[in-house]
């Protein structure tokens, strides 16, 4: 079994919601990585038998570390219409809410379609070398990435930097065909971008990230086990948090992804 | 009493939550506008006795339509550490949600900060002439607009457009110190996007939105009654749903917001 089809398995319970467990194998400084924990949000919803539709848009709020170890998740579908659906998910751990989320499915149709945001012109990801990553934290190895701009630990000369934006390739290690959940993981795959602009590493950690889902499911199935070309920006920081801005491509350039963080850092 | 306090006023149940009543002066095609909704949704966490901190960011996600009339309001503290607050609102007419909302506070301090985003060269509010929008319907009235680029209506020739960007001077009509509130319905102020790209106007609407305050109470207070320069555009447009990007800034140029949303269109 895939490392990520393991971290986001989740047990139905007989009283109703579904037991999870934190994963090592995508371990963080402190608690899980937060892409992971989305991951197990949208998983609740995704195994729900009266889901109806694809995932279109999330939010996740981090509302506190999880604990190693066993959570609780619970889905209610608050609203279901005729071809749409909203959910609030909550994970818990000894009853207190750990993280939040809200989910909006629906059934897709096609559409006219265009993608206004182009992916910038790059390199193609054999021709940038592998990143070897300062941080020895579990979750980095999950993933292979290939910094075009930004990487961390690049000329950590403490001078401020103009830019907070990081360009990468990246996909799951071992590759495993994108889907919903593993590309929502996905968006929150950038350090935070305090530590790009300031050159240094502060304490800072995400607070909620909402993810819009361009990938349909023929979108998904065409990008596979391909890399993804992710693209990540703050616009401001002020008062203990910043946001950032972000967008996935799929390795033909389909726009897959945006997302808006919310992440707090100290300074 | 300014018709936005109006619209966002709520009385206290006995039973708990409160009673709120959509706004007849802002009025939209089908509904309310989205952005006094979602300033009922964070009013309802303002005027909770326990919440801690200002409004750091929040997602509102348009379940349903609101019918015209009262509504019930209930937000619920899901966790709250020693200086944040994470909620979930519902607002729900006939004991069915029609609006779910996740808001996070925090008590904010003075860190390091920067703008990341500048606002655009643009010529003063005072140099643009308002604008005369075609639409019929309330909650236009309720706001001042003048256009640098992309107004609704101009140049409808049905000939599909490279950008969807609008740009505008917009500020409460009457004027009204900016609050949270005011600045999350302001978030709003945007027509669809894909009247833009498409130079016509479709079925749609927006289901989810999220919005990061860069503005705590300084910010607020410093940008009164002034101006706030709005930008959105969309990144990407499949199967059925667009996103939105936006920012705010203040008449001297502060980031004040920024924003993602999600929106329906049928075409």
């Amino acid at each position: 079994m895939h490392p990520f089809d393991a971290a986001i398995a989740l047990a139905a319970r007989p009283e109703g919601g579904w037991l999870g467990h934190t994963s090592t194998a995508y371990g963080n400084m402190v608690g899980p990585f937060g892409g992971i924990t989305a991951a197990q949000a949208l998983q609740t919803v995704m195994l729900d038998a009266s889901r109806q539709g694809e995932p279109v848009a999330l939010t996740v709020n981090f509302c506190a570390p999880l604990d190693a170890g066993e959570f609780v998740a619970t889905a209610r579908a608050v609203r279901t219409n005729r071809s749409t659906q909203h959910w609030i998910v909550e994970l818990q751990q000894q009853g207190q809410t750990c993280v939040s989320a809200t989910v909006f499915t629906a059934l897709r149709r096609q559409t006219w379609a265009v993608d206004e945001h182009p992916p910038p012109p790059v390199q193609p990801p054999q021709a940038v070398p592998p990143a070897r990553m300062p941080a020895p934290v579990a979750w980095i190895d999950r993933y292979e990435m290939r910094f075009l701009e930004g990487a961390l630990g690049g000329a950590a000369d403490g001078a401020e930097r103009p830019s907070s934006r990081t360009r990468l390739w990246v996909r799951d290690a071992p590759p495993r065909p994108l889907d919903a959940t593993s590309l929502v993981a996905l968006a929150d795959v950038f350090y935070p971008r305090i530590f790009r602009r300031r050159a240094r590493m502060v304490p800072a950690g995400t607070v909620s990230m909402t993810v819009h889902l361009h990938a349909d499911a023929p979108a998904l199935a065409a990008a596979g086990e391909g890399w993804l070309l992710a693209q990540a920006q703050a616009q401001g920081f002020r008062s203990g948090y910043f946001d950032q801005s972000a967008q996935l491509w799929s390795e033909s350039g389909v726009l897959l992804a945006t997302s808006l963080q919310t992440v707090y850092y100290k300074d």
